[in-house]
């Protein structure tokens, strides 16, 4: 089994953060993914057609792309993913809103910054609208965590790790979470766990 | 057990035809997006703290948002959700493509055109940018899809659902299937299921 990621990838990051705390590892296959590495033809066509990393690679050769899945996979059967029906749901419901609510927002500038984009007129406006629907995610975090520990149940599921990776390093994108104390409490809770395994940094 | 949805959701779509497909129904309560309803405090509070339709409520009041949360609540046990574990993750796969490769790029048009939206020249920038990582979504469907009938496995699953919704109606957008024969085919395959129910028109 082999996981192919990139060095400062948050999403390949959510991946051997589980198996940290799971107690287990993975051999990890480093691409460039600012050099196009990922959207080369034997990449797309033997990895991940999306060109995108994390992509799990089995001992049969089956390839498994998206961080989220990757981690179902691995947590399937232990108290990362519990067998309830409802607490199941929740958990899957954190980790499309990530995906589809979070992701992008609190990557975005952090890229732009590790690439040195340029930042035109048109960037700039993007950038407002980005800020925005980040720290509108971050609010309904903030929220949900009021006199809670973790996202759903008692425990640390697989949902507090999808949504931990990005939050953890917002900030060298320009974020703040000064106005967000649950969220801050709550990334040191996760910090505090055995096996934790801390995030890729940015130089 | 209630589902709050709108109109012409697409994400609420594809909870209704998942329990179209299943034989099943439920309750709708259809909210008005474009006049701020998902945004009162009332629904922040006590439906979606995110202010997002589709949400299914369940009968003691529990409330579950994501539409891919929603259709695997559903789906699990049946045959939608197969139990083998490798599809089961080839099965999230999709569905998380959908949310974070997918469904922005192709709802974004959409509703801009529904809404009526002034195309500023950020906008126009954006649209660009927004078409391109669109049709390489699709790109991605077409290419997975040659030589296949369904996106996992043998027959359709909840991968298919999620991932319908919003190429079928892309056209409403500006986009254009013509060079995604596979991914038109597979569209009519899901057209021809029994308790298939047609997409929210646009008018
Ligand atoms: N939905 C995917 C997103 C993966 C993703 O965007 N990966 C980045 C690195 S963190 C990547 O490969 N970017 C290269 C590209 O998009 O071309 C997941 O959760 O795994
Ligand atoms: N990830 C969510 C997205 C839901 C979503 O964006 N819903 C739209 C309607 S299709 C909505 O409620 N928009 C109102 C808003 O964003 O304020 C899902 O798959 O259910």
């Amino acid at each position: 089994m082999r996981l192919h990621s990139a060095p400062k990838s948050g999403n390949g990051y959510k991946v051997r953060l589980l198996l940290g705390l799971m107690g287990e590892g993975v051999e990890v296959i480093d691409y460039n993914t600012r050099g196009g590495e990922t959207h080369s033809p034997g990449f797309l066509g033997n990895v991940n057609p999306d060109g995108r990393v994390p992509v799990l690679e089995l001992d049969d050769g089956t390839t498994l792309p998206e961080s989220g899945a990757i981690m179902l996979f691995f947590a399937e059967g232990t108290p990362y993913l519990p067998g309830d029906r409802v607490e199941r749901a929740q958990i899957f419901r954190w980790m499309f809103f990530e995906q589809y609510s979070l992701l992008l927002y609190l990557s975005r500038p952090r890229l732009w910054k590790m690439w040195e984009v340029e930042i035109t007129e048109v960037r700039e406006a993007q950038l407002a609208e980005i800020f925005e629907q980040g720290y509108r995610a971050l609010g309904v975090m903030e929220r949900h965590l009021e006199g809670r520990e973790f996202f759903v149940g008692e425990r640390p599921t697989v949902a507090d790790v999808a949504l931990y990776a990005y939050p953890r390093v917002c900030d060298e994108g320009g974020y703040e979470l000064g106005d967000y104390p649950n969220v801050r409490a709550w990334l040191e809770r996760v910090e505090a766990l055995p096996g934790y395994v801390p995030p890729p940094g940015r130089a």
